[in-house]
């Protein structure tokens, strides 16, 4: 199609944000809300509910073919490896944990942190852009 | 997954508003801008950046499962159709004329719209929405 | 300022969508996860963010100035109203029945659909969107 | 308001992220594509529209108060900086110049970067996020 940038790595990443946006958000709302509890408590649901802002923005940047979409993007893998990290917590959410890592990994990539990508963050986690066993997805 | 509605004509709507929200957006921005003349018209690229949001919102209704999820579908219809309609005159947008057009056939369904949906439209979509018994609904 | 629909209505129609889209995310993700119970069920949770994602998409029609615009806030009035009334049944959450009122009526003043309103509608809200003293401002 | 982080500089701030996102969406969609020419070029729109975007995002992520809100307005302060400089160098954008340097000024205080803040950023915009003559609003 005209008017999204050529590099099929981009290409990738707007595909995994916005189905990372379509997943945290259907599971935020659906999921989480009917099992309450733990998955209803607030710093979860917003955590969910920011990855999905901030993974539908990286989108737009990539989309707009934004000079700074790399630091977008950098700053959605953060954000995915967090949501991703607290989703593993809760366990029962591999849908929306698969997901987060796949746009982590791939928002990685194309703000060129990837590989042994968010060494010295201190507070962030980084188990959702780095390491753990290949993934297998989309771009395997 | 867990946390999206189960109707397949939901699913699949949703499905079709994301990705019609996508190709608006990465055309808006792309193809319409590199372009000019008629193509960056206040109108047109008014109209489909609209369509994107308004694409992004009947899947948030959907996703979240919203009781009012029928009649933001039904607008999403009107506003997908005007943005066809919009990319055919202009010509060379085959990829959005087709994501609207089927988005806007989504929405109908799942609005519960649909019949002979998109006939005759002259710059709005009325029969999309319409047509048919006369709807009520929009402050009828 | 250049750019912006100079008609008063939709001025403040812009800012009250705008207000409303903020206060509604604000005390979703605040007030309502913080109290738990009834607040944190998914039905109100979900028409809060669902309200709030409306009010935006119609804050960006009227900003973008679309022939649509119309029909959108009409719709943005029929959703802020039953935010309202989801709002004013759980009790402790003045500040969004007040936004959202605000919202409902000036959306239905853009929309040419204020006066006796919302009549007829049964499941929704229509103190919201109708009659009471002409409105200056904030509510006055 | 119950449910908004009570910190007066996350407030101002999410005022000015919201009142931006507001002006450069209003004026990309009007201003801009009425004067046609350079400022409906693609960089300049899709800038523009890329911080709207990203005011947004920051709004969404100060409101559900997350931990991660810092990075992002950091992030959203460059953006600004960045847009502010575009619309400046266009001329006749005041009003988005003036919003997004006071965002930027915004989200670098919350974003603990402010001072002689971005310092050693190479290619971004500096004067949107620092120094220049004392702007004048909400917070002086």
């Amino acid at each position: 199609m005209t008017g999204i940038a050529n590099d099929p790595a981009v290409k990738q990443c707007i595909d995994d944000c916005l189905q990372c946006r379509t997943i945290c958000l259907a599971m935020a709302m659906g999921h989480c809300l009917e099992q309450g509890g733990a998955h209803a408590e607030r710093e979860h649901l917003s955590l969910m509910l920011n990855c999905a802002e901030m993974c539908g923005t990286a989108g737009h940047f990539m989309l707009a073919e934004s000079t700074l979409h790399a630091e977008v993007c950098a700053l959605c893998a953060k954000v995915c490896g967090a949501c991703a990290q607290s989703c593993r917590q809760l366990g029962g959410m591999e849908d929306c944990v698969d997901a987060c890592e796949r746009c982590a990994k791939s928002c990685a990539r194309v703000a060129g942190v990837d590989g042994p990508p968010t060494h010295g963050t201190d507070r962030l986690p980084t188990t959702g852009v780095s390491g753990g066993p290949p993934r297998q997805g989309a771009y395997g």
